[in-house]
């Protein structure tokens, strides 16, 4: 027997319905190339959308079919996830940090119809156009006045696009179930994958994350997202955002200057942003060098990266409480958020600071478990680690046009993230290695961060890296990599092993070490565990 | 096209599962006639849940039946909700209060398989079992020790049932559109009607509750629901404090008992409670008797009826934030929340005074809009008012077993409230009146409510109502009819008019007044108009 209440769907378009009536008020600042500070209100930005959306509707386009954008966090891209998501059309975000080459495999595979642009990548996209048979038209998000002269064969001016449309638009009727964006993942190996979302998924995510324990999105918040619009959706800031009718403040493509972003939290009066350590460390460096303050600031969400203790501990000082945030690409993105601050009372200080650099607990609508190398479910104690598997409504099912092929399912039902995690009895998941990066040892598992995490902590260490390798006894041991700091020019093989007394199990301790001038590195500035592998194959231990 | 995210279902099991592993820990505090202070964990209750669960699936019963509760705030009704929901039942909460008639009306159209009941109850249930022919068993919440004596032909002792099952049931799986929970309204006029949810409705509704904007639910709080769980599911506390892992602090009997409602705020660190106005002013009357404070309170919750500015203003006193809360048996309940006092900055003293106690801004998911007679929409202004509808997936499409009937709604996929309200243009809601209270005079609306408040603000007048009353040219005028003060044995007509002068538009002053020594009410102390237009149906205007 089913309920009898109404068959409302959790569509994009109810974002649109709502922030218009209830919060048509609320600002949109925006840092671009034009204006450095474009300001205007919810209610006109969804009136443009609403314009772009009825010039969009004379494309003879279909439902499902992809429109990209290449473009910074501004309100111009805020009205296109819009314009093209409640349309029926899907909003492909595309990152336009990838090499040529995978923009080129990225916009083919998706079969863009369309490309929105902001004129910094002009000279990006005009390279590789050509080899783009599926896209009609290339957008240019600028004025008129402002457009730049382009070889594009089909280039398209923004502002001329929006005034050619109506703002009587009506979206469509959609499912829930209907895609609304696609966002590829970088994989290390192999080509890039889509993560196809929906409305329904996007919708449940952005409740999620404006829970009190997750990003506590309210009226009352001003938001400065500096994760990118062009990666996984900022973080649902640009949907959650109009939910709350929370002010919004786009850095445009100033996401790595500390000075703009300072100002920008203090002229804006923003009281919670989201981004990647190193956005945060360059906000600390100005701040330090500035002697500037950031007292309208409550709380950062941190993710993408492990978040140094010393991140949360500065920002202690200027009274804004960092969060941890832990998701993926294919979470739409968040899984777990660490809100142990807001519970502080219940921890000891050494407690605390332990805790706090845990990826968090899971957000209600993520399920998690952690599994042995047979399948088996692993007890949540802490200690033990295992791959770390999750499940929920806004959990990617399938990559797109690899439906079926299960490649990422070690489980039915399940996703596999790739990592390696330990989770607390009070919920609390750390990430511990990438699977992929686990040594397994004699059929147990060693996990290659923290036997580098000690590594790195030796004073005459500038860098380090342990890869399993292969030992005819135990299957693999561990072999650390070192590169010696300007102090270390003395740093023996012996120095090192020893270090590790007492720090982690003795059998953890690596079977040898191995010193080298530098590591490779990946662009973003991870090591390229692949690559030392490869560097390695022929080496033995010499026990 | 549909979007590649994976297909969980929107069911209260997924608290059950969420909350035994990530909020385990959590306490349960209740009230209980065996124990002024039952403590137990989250992790406890829903194993104790699913031996409720197992112990019923030997009852042969369907997916779908009903499963009644006649019960207070406490951890067995708490048990039976999860148990009953989660195995596929409909958990239907029965208000005790109700007449013993609407009682047997209720349970016969519900067609209850099984009551649980607490003792309390047993005195009123022994008097209508008679007339249930549907009830195979009457479940008594007690333990072996204090279960009572009883006629009743098929008493089942409930902690003996929970005893029989086994904290391995697994809980089907159920499509998130099945019926949860059932809930009647009390009509004035005619049988009560059932609002059957979904687990859908339940879960969205569950999530918006817990936005910072709304109840602003986290781990961090402590949660006292005065709210019962017998009416409306306590406003979604049961479901979105295990979500949120919030502790959960449940009066029992005691809900009227301001001093049993401090001491378990003092005692408990309660940081948030929701309560009907008369639950505040008994808590507001034990403080200033008792000279306590609150101090772990940070906000409490106020609906079931208008909220005095007094009740605000001394809750100020005490540190605490009250936020006025509107919703409806058929909104499951929450329609909109005022939390106008998260964003004090932006208003006046005198314009804050005016806005909080209106009742508030839709939560996201809640659509509304106001029309006039011929269903034409209302702006948004804060001054034009009409009829108030709503919709979203938490509201009800018909009534149980009045499916297709379409008597609540004025227009197709909008419920109809009942009410008569003002937006303003920062989506603000207020009541001004209910529909059948309305006057219509000449083709507009005068608000009986407003009027009301102007007459009673007379020191002369001790209570007042105002009803529309046939007049051969407007149609309908304002007839006022007033309950002299103590001091007010020489009020007039004359001064009564005259003290509307410049309060009130002209038009909207009473045609005439009438004197009478009181006035009609209903148990629950509100006028009953209906009598009163009874009592004055002869009354001739005399200009």
């Amino acid at each position: 027997m089913n309920g009898l209440m109404m068959n409302q769907q959790l569509t994009l378009a109810s974002i649109v319905e709502h922030a218009e009536r209830v919060n048509g008020s609320a600002e949109i600042v925006s840092v671009t190339a034009e204006n450095p500070r474009h300001r205007y209100t919810y209610r006109e930005a969804f009136s443009r959308s609403r314009q772009l959306a009825d010039a969009m509707s004379h494309w003879g386009l279909q439902q499902g079919d992809r429109i990209a954008t290449l473009a910074w966090n501004d309100y111009r891209h805020f009205e296109t996830y819009y314009a093209s998501a409640c349309s029926g059309y899907v909003c492909h975000t595309i990152n336009p940090r990838l090499f040529p080459e995978q923009l080129v495999y990225i916009i083919n595979h998706a079969e863009d119809r369309f490309v929105f642009l902001d004129p910094d990548f002009l000279p990006l996209v005009e390279g590789l156009a050509a080899q783009c048979p599926t896209v009609r038209g290339w957008v240019v998000m600028a004025s008129e006045s402002h457009m730049p002269a382009t070889e594009l064969p089909n280039a398209i001016c923004y502002e001329s696009l929006v005034a050619s449309g109506s703002a009587d638009f009506q979206w469509p009727p959609l499912d829930e179930n209907a895609a609304c964006a696609l966002c590829y993942t970088s994989g290390t190996t192999g080509n890039p994958k889509g993560v196809l979302y929906s409305h329904r998924s996007t919708m449940l995510h952005a409740y999620a994350t404006m829970m009190p324990d997750a990003l506590a999105i309210s009226r009352a918040d001003v938001v400065l997202p500096i994760v990118p619009m062009f990666h996984v959706n900022a973080w649902g800031n640009p949907y959650s955002c109009p939910m709350a009718g929370a002010k919004l403040v786009f850095p445009g493509n100033k996401m790595g200057d500390g000075e703009t972003l300072c100002a920008l939290i203090n002229e804006e009066k923003v009281t919670l942003s989201a981004g990647v350590p190193t956005v945060w460390l360059g906000v600390l460096a100005h701040l330090k060098a500035s002697g500037q303050r950031v007292d309208s600031l409550r709380q950062i969400v941190v993710g993408g990266a492990a978040c140094p203790l010393s991140i949360m501990e500065e920002f202690d000082g200027y009274g804004v409480e960092a969060r941890v945030g832990w998701g993926m690409t294919e979470m739409s993105p968040l899984g777990t958020v660490n809100a142990s601050a807001s519970q502080r009372d219940s921890y000891s200080d050494e407690a605390f600071a332990k805790i706090r650099l845990k990826g968090g607990r899971p957000i209600f609508g993520v399920q998690m478990k952690i599994v042995d190398d047979a399948g088996e479910e692993l007890p949540w104690d802490g200690e033990s680690f295992g791959s770390l598997l999750v499940r929920g409504p806004w959990v990617c099912s399938s990559y797109f046009k690899l439906e079926g092929s299960g490649a990422h399912a070690r489980e039915a039902g399940w996703f596999e993230t790739g990592d390696v995690a330990t989770i607390d009895p009070d919920g609390f998941m750390a990430i511990t290695d990438r699977t992929k990066d686990v040594i397994k040892s004699g059929g147990e598992w060693i996990s290659s961060i923290e036997v580098e995490n000690v590594a790195t902590d030796h004073p005459k260490v500038a860098e380090a890296a342990v890869i399993g390798h292969y030992h005819p006894k135990w299957s693999e041991r561990p072999l650390l990599i070192v590169v010696r700091g300007p102090q270390g020019q003395d740093l023996t093989a012996e120095d090192m092993l020893q270090w590790f007394d007492g720090k982690i199990a003795k059998w953890w301790t690596p079977e040898a070490v191995e010193f080298v001038d530098e590591l490779p590195h990946t662009a973003t500035g991870k090591i390229q565990k692949v690559a030392l592998r490869e560097m390695f194959k022929g080496y033995t231990f010499s026990s």
